[in-house]
């Protein structure tokens, strides 16, 4: 990894990007405490009477479709159509993609009709719009045994070239490529999944990085994910003896002190 | 109280069974954390669109009327009927029933047009339940003096009797009824109303073990109680003396490192 | 400062005050927890169909404009005529006025349909009040360098005057007017804009002091920040240092622990 990827944290520190989210309201808390700590500034707005108004003075938008209904997703295509037409870097969490009709529906408009620069997901997630348009059903690449590295690796490089974007599958190693370039992230701590809204903060982070850096979506995602893996890490060996509740504390703690230097110290690749 | 009731808890541990919340947007961070550190796992989706997909995924159905408005009334009754019919238990929080016309006529539809397993709020709460349909006003148990045991004691047991569903008075101490057992629960701390939303956490703890343990609706919500109580209690000895927030923290700590043998070694009944 | 108004933190403690917020759905869990944290009682509530209703219930009225949408503002214009029908404190929370014009329409017809007992926000968006009605734009003293605390004080006690109400800027340095008389307070720590919701929590301390208090809007306000600004400077002592996880748990324990003699010590007037 290039030594200007662990700095992009600090364009974020410099710059405090305001990030647009319309997200749900399990976890917005957490992303917006999260988007503070990374030195980002969040704005939550999901009213289709102000969402224009919104992206027009924000650095990037984050859609997230964790609590979705009606009104938020019709905020959400007006936010996007907007952050397009201006140029403003989107990231979207297809939070659940794959458990219901609707949040199928919405993925596929979403990708349909907006320009996506970074989509983030669990590999279930991310698999969905593997066979998007595809035309098969079960014989996909996505299909296979996605414990396995290889497979996750070809979805998120299919998935990339499909919508022309940067894809990022986290999990126990997180993936990220723009379809040419892949990189695998080994860190983070499976005690991140025993909270909820560590794959939303991470979204929160991507969008974070990527406003500030809106040139480098890819780089961007990259710092993004080495930020929560490795706050995991630091916050697991602060607190998670101590249960739940201490290691959410200490992770929010672990962003809000990260800087490059332990980037690129604790950074573990594939 | 028999061993089994608390290895009830490795059974959520074990199965990590999926608990479909439509609940209110004050404390679903807390909810869904709080699922998580009993073990099992939350989903939050309120969409009419959605929930009966949502449903047919999940090992239990929590509605909590917490901050209800038309949109969530409609999605609650659509969700539980879909339950109803394929044999999802559902757990029903009244949160503030008594304190708006709103709320009276929601819990009154729920429990007409919903069969409930599990009834769960404090003693006002539960005391509206045992005037319905009554044809009484101010001449009931219910009216008595809520102070005392064998009030509360009565009110559960009527109340079950009368919705044929799993009644739990939650307060200083607990009672839970199936119209016939009645149990008596002396675990908890003063400092947990001192705290939002630990009376949702206790219901999405008894959604958990009712997910679970489906067929246990009585043990599961005693084992649920006996959870709370004693992280309550365990809490409080941590971290009480520093204030609330360490509390709060304390309390997720606690119930994530939960197990059978605390359970057993720290239950108190009446 | 008169030592009165150190002890009205005492009335809070003492009746528990019942606080209706309307509010956002971002950092409505902290705002719930503060309100619990200095002794009064929440209550959330937004559905037009009950808004009275709980008006009826509750000791203050709390409308903040955080996440706006038409259906939320139509109850706070509901729960807002009941409030002032029956006498009950209104505070008023603008957040992110100024960002949309949904935003500033909202402000402008709450402030025109309603009585505002205090008013709370950052000078950015006090500013936008002070333009209200004026007829000119750009020429105000509002739009002077705002880093100025003449100037700040002189945008208070404009729009103190010109709304009849408490006005409160919060910042480096809190404001606080009714339009004669003006307090200055240099309490709290830079590191409480690192989290999101420190504001709106400000505010639903005002209102449990308001409604605690309701005839002396103006001392519950200054003992409202006063509360805010000293329990920053303790969790900042305690854990600023660890990071924002920390910071925040102890923010909250912080105001928990709060009493009159620590208000005294520790103010610090301009």
């Amino acid at each position: 990894m290039s030594n200007e990827t662990y700095h992009l944290i600090n364009k974020v520190r410099d710059t405090k990007p305001l990030i647009h989210h319309i997200t749900n309201y399990v976890t917005v808390n957490d992303c917006a405490n999260i988007t503070l700590a990374i030195g980002a500034s969040p704005v939550m707005a999901d009213s289709s009477d102000e969402v224009e108004d919104i992206v027009g003075i924000s650095s990037a938008l984050l859609l997230n479709m964790g609590t979705l209904h009606f009104r938020t997703i019709y905020s959400m295509k007006k936010a996007g159509k907007k952050a397009n037409s201006v140029g403003t870097p989107i990231v979207l969490d297809p939070v659940g993609v794959g458990a219901s009709r609707l949040r199928n529906d919405t993925a596929l408009q979403l990708v349909d009709e907006l320009n996506i620069d970074v989509l983030r997901g669990n590999i279930s997630e991310i698999k969905y719009f593997a066979h998007l348009h595809s035309g098969t059903k079960g014989v996909d690449a996505a299909e296979a045994n996605t414990n396995n590295l290889d497979d996750a690796i070809a979805i998120a490089k299919k998935v990339a070239l499909k919508l022309k974007c940067v894809v990022a599958i986290t999990g126990a190693i997180d993936i990220v490529s723009d379809g040419e370039q892949v990189v695998g992230i080994k860190n983070g701590h499976p005690m991140l999944s025993n909270l909820t809204g560590t794959g939303c903060m991470c979204s929160s982070l991507i969008a974070s990085f990527c406003g500030a850096n809106p040139k480098q979506p890819f780089d961007a995602t990259v710092a993004a994910l080495l930020t929560m893996g490795i706050a995991g890490e630091i916050a697991h060996e602060a607190a998670g003896h101590i249960g739940n509740g201490s290691f959410h504390m200490a992770l929010h703690d672990a962003v809000s002190k990260m800087d490059a230097q332990a980037l690129e110290q604790k950074a573990r690749f594939l």
